[in-house]
């Protein structure tokens, strides 16, 4: 049977993503806007793959490996409530693919000490952290560990942010030492993918939103602790009197109304009344936490549905982390034959 | 069905051995002595796997991965020839059991970059190899992959030279630390077994016996290939003279006959007279090759015939590979329990 064609080709695939989290603690609104909300867009037009990091989580949490278990399933349901689809984004347990952990093995005979040493995003990780000269060896090598996440599933894109752009260039080093050993294209390298949306500052005003810093709204946040967030929220320190004219730099609720105020025309007469003086912060709260509660209320309870069935949570990661490791292996595969480890 | 008991407890396990080669050329006479030997009377009283360390051997010679997949075999056949019994001994292919570079991965975050560098061995071979600055991470990080390659077979007994002790005890260390995270004993620690009989030097009087120095004679040598070595065999520069008193320090043709020659009062006898002075070298070293032919003889004949059908040999492969990795297996996934890295 014979048919004709359209007369335009049809669009080149737009690639694979491999993206994913720590799981260290619950995500917040940072994780929202920074990469939650690309992942639900990106898995309707990408093969994308969503990987919880556990072993990775490990490099410094070995004293508390429990934290590191735990929050698999906390990431998993917050994933879920915020609108990640299984049956269109992948799902994985990276412990669970024990070719990640082979891919890194012989990765690491393609990258020298010195190279891992200069690498710029592992310094600054090493400053934050205080390791020094103390530093696991996992951390020195996580950049061959993020090569081989990357490569197991042919990712041509990797959202990150700018900080992390050495990381991916570091990927493809790697990858274009392991072609010229095989002497062919085995592996693909990968784009960095900067969102365009910049970081979320947290609720005190500090560039980070970060846990540790106790300065989050996380995304399972209940009402009444969304409404103390807001009540401290940091905003204009010189709008002392209602009259006074306010400051929207560094405002932190007015960044948040610019990322979740569905009414940005509403948004941008109520900054020019802050501005002009006259306008109560109390109101400007008022104004986000409407937005919040509007922004979490739904994912709460679709979170706290969920977590009633941590069973089927756990079948939804089994079959994600199966499906993975299908394609994670295949590579291993590849990668092996290679190298001359293939006799079977 | 009662039965009286002996009076005496049954022995003690006498533990479990790992031993092995990097697979990267064939074994030699050094090998015989320094490790064969004792495989093949070990593997009567121990549990031992002996490891075909082929991904191990790629971390310098990423340059030439063919070697090391043809010497895969090739050691399996001197292995097989020399004496070690399939049904007695676990021949196993290191790259074919995932598990070893999964524990890798999770044993590189209980040591620090301090100490790998500290570790004498990995120093000494840096040294040796002239990579300084430029080491394969792979290099730096080889006591992680080694003391998985011991530990998933909760070996308690590793044979090993006198230089590779601080191997052994780095295995140790990174054994203490994980029972400490774990909270229990989960590994087991190991044992150097340094053997009695001292390393065979070169037919050339160096003191290693080395494929690269070109002074080996290899366990598949061909009748003229060890008469040619024998003739070459250093013996007493200043023996210039058959009437000339000889020395035995340092002779190369005597350290062999010690070695290898059954007739051990018959030697003393020879040696004797060749001090005395009166005799010829060409004597000892008709005497040398005569044992040398009788004991690589029916290595040869052995494994010309094994090569004839290397099927066969890869089936026993095959079966070694799945047995150690049934134990390598249980052994992760004990350490991931531990580590919290269970879920389903």
């Amino acid at each position: 049977m014979s048919m004709s064609t359209p007369s335009t080709a049809p669009a080149p695939s737009p690639g694979v993503i491999l993206t994913g989290d720590r799981p260290t603690g619950p995500l917040h609104l940072g994780h929202y806007v920074g990469s939650l909300c690309n992942r639900v867009k990106f898995q309707h037009t990408h093969r994308q793959f969503i990987m919880l990091a556990d072993a990775q989580a490990l490099t410094d949490n070995m004293d508390d490996t429990g934290k590191v278990h735990r929050n698999v399933m906390e990431v998993a349901l917050d994933y879920l409530a915020a609108g990640i689809d299984p049956s269109l984004s992948t799902i994985l347990i990276q412990s669970q693919i024990p070719e990640l952990a082979e891919l890194t093995f012989y990765y690491l005979n393609l990258v020298t000490v010195a190279r891992l040493e200069r690498n710029p995003t592992v310094k600054q990780e090493i400053a934050l952290r205080g390791f020094e000269r103390d530093i696991p060896a996992g951390f020195l090598t996580y950049p061959a560990s993020q090569a081989a996440d990357i490569t197991a599933f042919k990712a041509t894109l990797v959202p990150v942010g700018e900080d992390q752009i050495p990381m991916i260039e570091q990927t493809n080093e790697i990858v274009r030492r392991f072609n010229r050993v095989a002497g062919r294209e085995v592996l693909v390298e990968a784009k960095a993918l900067v969102p365009e949306v910049g970081r979320l500052p947290g609720i005190d005003g500090k560039a980070k939103m970060s846990k540790s810093l106790g300065n989050t709204i996380n995304l399972g946040a209940s009402a009444d602790e969304i409404r103390a967030a807001v009540k401290k929220i940091y905003t204009d320190p010189l709008h002392l009197r209602v009259a006074d004219p306010g400051h929207l730099e560094g405002n932190v609720a007015f960044i948040y109304l610019d990322a979740f105020d569905p009414d940005q025309a509403g948004l941008a007469e109520m900054k020019a009344h802050y501005v002009r003086g006259g306008l109560a912060d109390s109101l400007v709260k008022a104004r986000l936490e409407a937005c919040l509660q509007e922004l979490i209320g739904p994912i709460r309870t679709r979170r706290e549905a969920l977590a009633q069935d941590r069973g089927h949570v756990l079948d939804l990661l089994r079959a994600g982390t199966a499906a993975a490791r299908e394609v994670a292996a295949r590579t291993a595969d590849e990668v092996k034959a290679a190298l001359g480890l293939r006799y079977f």
